[in-house]
């Protein structure tokens, strides 16, 4: 019962469980909070078969992911709250046609929550989904190019990673200068690869590893990065361990390997455990920059498209505000600082705090 | 896992847990149905405290009640949808000042959901907690007089039994007079009372039973009633039993006991268990008055308020309305002896295949 626990103790302003007879279909839209906004989230679509009850196991995501996204735009100081939709569905299972229905179905799942939740891409959907989901709903982002969103949004993650990374380094050594520095990138794939080109055009040394060999060999190629095998990037001697590929890469058996004085990257979940992995980084005297602040440039990057922003999108304008990172960082690391609490702990505090704060003023 | 495998497997339209912090409250809205219409269903406040999980104790109530709803409209005729709401919470608990907030807030959860779901009055609420729900909804009937509702539904919905008993002596006796006909009446409360009134003015013998005396004797003074225990009176011979009182009395013990041709009677879920007890009164013979069809006066009743109807409620009107009960329960005769299946059986057939055949033609 520990969805229900969580309903409870979490008090979610509102989860809706949509059914559709004729589209053997359900699908849970999470609004978790909108004290600061609307509540932003992607959309995924799983069919959760490991699950031995996948509509429990996608309503549970939906609960934890929400919350996560509350945190997320209110620590990116967006004026958002945090949501998230699964459809508990087996992409596999279905043919074109009946996932074009689904997501016009979808669409109107969304359009009925009169603009309190606003959907984008997530695991399981992509941008040709949206562009369905755009057929029922304007409250939708990451919608195609043509129709005014904002592409590729790989670049512009990538760029709030870097600015975060200046933030520590600022922390840390008292200049953001990446010259000499060395960067550890554990992934060089979407977000990893523009990671590495804005490092290196600023002087650093970078050290990379991915599961696809090619991957990294383009990043050896094009800024004459050192490769070394996935599992071995955690003991190599750095200023800047950057973990840039699946979540839980800081966990009781990597973090005591690492050589490095910043924990600084764009994959999500970092922390496999939050409290003790959050723990054991600060007491090793190393700076995490919580994944949730740092990678929050494509959230920002969404959230600057026509649904949201009520304006074009403008990619300048969009790097620009995703500069606030570095700002959001800093103010952070002084939390952690002022209360000795590790540094993920002081996100969250200071996300709750602008809450519970814009909760007084209304 | 039952609930979950129940949403799964009924598909219910949309179904929407809210949570408010400030009033640590969780309240649940079902919509099962909305083919025919707005979903109407009244609003239950309950703690569940006999649950070691409220909150889902809660929701499963609010899953079944609703799609009993959708049942009951369909079947009455209505163009309205099945649904209902939970407020978990126990009413002991909680001032007059919080119950106040609880119920406006409840209002915005009814308003955020565009008219799909109408409220009302239900087990744990009152006319009070619908006119604090009418401060920030319209989409709310069973409101006090004063602002156009229809008070009292007890002697609207004691007229429809009274037709629906006049409906099944037509299919026993060929005729639908009272005159001499015994009818034993378990329950002689707000309906009972009402039903007995116009029974005994058409030349019915009365026997009555009430576990509070004042009650059966107000109705032996009035309507010159025999009174009898309540537990006795299963046993008694007579041409109609009326269950009015609480739920479940037709079941494996009393069925035997029954010496009567007509079940017919007010209560809700008169089987206690509606696939054996249906057959066990069918095949003894006697003809079963479904309840949630011969007790439909009270939501025809409300159905006549301005929130559903667009004019103001009438009474007069509004007994012609109900008299439709008669008519649906010759069909639902008709369907049994056509398929021989039970009464109850040929309902939930004839209000599902009007929902199919709206389905088919929208």
């Amino acid at each position: 019962m520990k969805l229900f626990k969580l309903l409870k103790e979490k008090a979610h302003e509102k989860v809706v469980i949509f059914g559709d007879k004729d589209l053997g279909l359900n699908a849970i839209i999470a609004i978790h909070d909108t004290t600061l906004g609307p509540a932003l989230g992607g959309c995924r679509m799983w069919g959760y078969n490991e699950s031995k009850n996948p509509l429990y196991a996608g309503m549970l995501d939906a609960l934890k992911l929400s919350m996560a996204m509350t945190y997320k735009a209110s620590a990116a100081g967006l004026d958002l709250g945090g949501g998230k939709a699964v459809i508990v569905k087996d992409p596999s299972t279905i043919s074109e046609e009946e996932r074009e229905k689904i997501f016009i179905r979808f669409g109107e799942f969304v359009e009925s929550l009169n603009g309190k939740y606003i959907t984008a891409e997530d695991v399981g959907t992509n941008v040709k989904d949206m562009a369905n989901i755009m057929k029922s709903t304007k409250y939708v982002v990451g919608i195609p190019e043509e129709y005014g969103g904002s592409s590729d949004p790989s670049p512009v993650t990538a760029y709030g990673v870097f600015m975060g990374i200046k933030a520590c380094l600022k922390e840390v050594f008292g200049t953001e200068s990446l010259e000499g520095k060395i960067v550890a990138i554990e992934g060089v794939g979407n977000v990893g690869y523009n990671l590495a080109k804005y490092l290196y055009k600023e002087g650093a040394e970078l050290i990379v590893s991915d599961i696809v060999e090619e991957k990294a060999e383009r990043a050896a190629k094009e800024f004459n990065a050192k490769i070394t095998k996935p599992g071995k990037i955690y003991e190599k001697k750095c200023h800047i361990f950057s973990p840039c590929a699946l979540g839980g890469s800081l966990n009781s058996k990597t973090i005591p390997k690492l050589r490095c004085k910043i924990v600084a990257g764009a994959a999500n979940n970092q922390l496999k455990n939050s409290k003790s992995d959050g723990e054991r980084l600060a007491k090793k005297g190393i700076l995490y920059a919580p994944d949730y602040v740092i990678n929050a440039g494509g959230l920002i990057n969404v959230s600057m498209e026509p649904a949201i922003s009520g304006k074009p999108y403008d990619r300048e304008k969009t790097l620009k505000k995703v500069e606030n990172i570095y700002y959001r960082l800093l103010e952070i690391f002084k939390i952690s600082k002022e209360k000795d609490i590790p540094t993920n702990v002081a996100a969250d505090l200071m996300a709750e705090e602008r809450i519970i704060r814009a909760r007084k003023n209304s």
